[in-house]
């Protein structure tokens, strides 16, 4: 067997359409594989040494795989822990040390694209090709949902299931079962993000606290959202525009009775709706981040608009998920 | 009996601080009086014709007490209706004609402060001793409510109620029960408003359209509002500040959800909150209209901040409802 001098490979980000904090109480989700791609270049070094390179991040360090240690060269805290997901990721595919890791990543930081579980997938496919090993999609999904796990105590399999298979998929009650949904139709969706990042661990916290606080009125409001993604699947399939932006606004209301929208949000949102967006709502865990829109024939006029505060761009569900560029 | 020459009566706004919506759908809602007020007087006119001047709306016009006909003088054709509620409430306190009635306005209008409730309640209680006619509260409460009744087709019997009696009331389930809330503490409220006017009766509709086509989503929305509504009841009644205000977030966000929100009640809302307000939330039925802002500690500070964008003031409730201003 030929020894592998270099291997890259992409896996797409993800944005969530629907179900976001609900799903933390068993309630479904529906979210998207998106055109915005992390690249992971694995590729043999002189010496024995693991060495990674974040370039968008601008965070880079050596790895100790036996040890599974990190040794950063520089970077900003709370960025560095990216690095984990390469260490373990790299660790869960055995493999040594003597390698340049460079990471690329084509995806906005922070905006809730899952910019993470995209580097653990990218890097999981890119690792075991080097090694010659042979992963199914399966078993790559199953492997970097581990790495999340260990790496952040808990996470949703949304992410990397996403980034490894691409598409539009449903996550049922309870996180029971993963249901592609064949989409049809192209969803022109734009993404407006702040520079603010929100803390998604804290979030979280804070709508725990007040579900347990006002059981009577949260809990409804969940049952609302739940109610919401599963119209807003029938919808999607059916591509019945109308209906999937009413879903949107209503969901984005409960988001804000969460507790997790913001002014910059809240403003992103509405200045969408009043160019012409069907719907918009927060994605992801709000307090900042992103909102998404959906704006069937105006997403160049709700870019513009967005971008004159904030930034926008668009994207498009990527149908193809983790997937080799290139090797020798 | 001697003929009175002139009788001034003054009755307050109110502000609904918990439950707009949904009382449409017979959920409990929680208004106050407030301390802003609309002052009426009537006074004998030498001819025998009925004028009527509402100075602040710029809107005057004869009227024919007989045969129920107004003849307007001028004033812009949207605000020109407050003639009808003039003309009825005197009707209904069998007036003849040959007054002159000023009405004064301390309420700014169309910002859901119940302007046109009291302007009858006072019409009401003025013409009353004009024309030396006992009315007890509950009666002249009756009569406005009808008054509401005949020129909207449908009213609520908050806005009447609470200019007739003043303070804080709990509008039971179904509206089968009024109840005064005993309130020791002041509660410090600001109210700010947009130019914009909300349409209330489109508004109303655009909500019924949303829950007819979508009962699961929206029936567990109306029903966390009722249950926001019963615990705000009860933190009103203990002065639990720091639940009055979270409750009013939560509030808020279901109203976006019903999409009676706009970007800039949102931007009010959001700049109260970072001032220092403990809660927010619209007021009244949106779309334009108002917000109230609950800011213990923190009222100079919310005023200046919205005042630099929109218009704010102090409110405080008013414990009293209509009253006799002076006499001769």
């Amino acid at each position: 067997m030929l020894n592998t001098k270099h291997v890259t490979t992409s896996a797409p980000g993800k944005t969530i359409l629907f179900g976001e904090h609900a799903v933390v109480y068993g309630k479904p989700a529906i979210a998207a594989a998106v055109d915005r791609r992390v690249y992971v270049k694995i590729e043999k070094r002189e010496d024995n040494r693991t060495h990674v390179n974040v370039e968008e991040l601008r965070v880079s360090g050596f790895l100790n795989l036996e040890r599974g240690l990190i040794e950063f060269d520089n970077g900003e805290y709370e960025k560095k822990n990216i690095l984990e997901y390469v260490l373990k990721s790299l660790i869960k595919t055995n493999t040594k040390d003597g390698l340049e890791v460079t990471i690329n990543i084509d995806i906005p930081i922070g905006a809730g694209l899952g910019s993470s579980a995209a580097v653990t997938v990218a890097t999981i496919l890119s690792s075991s090709i080097y090694n010659n090993i042979n992963l199914t999609r399966d078993e790559i999904a199953k492997q970097a949902h581990q790495v999340e796990l260990e790496v952040q105590g808990a996470a949703s399999p949304i992410d990397t299931t996403l980034s490894t298979h691409g598409g539009v998929i449903y996550l049922s009650k309870d996180a029971e079962e993963i249901i592609t949904l064949d989409i049809n139709t192209e969803i022109p969706i734009i993404i407006g993000y702040t520079s603010k990042r929100g803390n998604t661990g804290k979030l979280v916290e804070t709508v725990k606290l007040k579900v347990e606080k006002y059981p009577q009125i949260m809990n409804p409001i969940l049952n609302s959202m739940e109610s919401i993604t599963n119209h807003a699947r029938e919808a999607l399939v059916n591509g019945d525009q109308q209906k999937i932006g009413e879903l949107m606004n209503i969901n984005h209301g409960l988001l804000d009775s969460l507790g997790v929208n913001t002014e910059e949000l809240s403003k992103m949102v509405y200045f969408a709706r009043k160019t012409g967006a069907l719907g918009s709502k927060i994605t992801g865990a709000g307090g900042g981040g992103s909102i998404i829109a959906y704006c069937p024939g105006r997403v160049e006029e709700v870019i513009s608009c967005i971008n004159k505060f904030e930034n926008a761009f668009k994207i498009n569900i990527s149908v193809e998920g983790v997937r080799l560029e290139s090797k020798e």
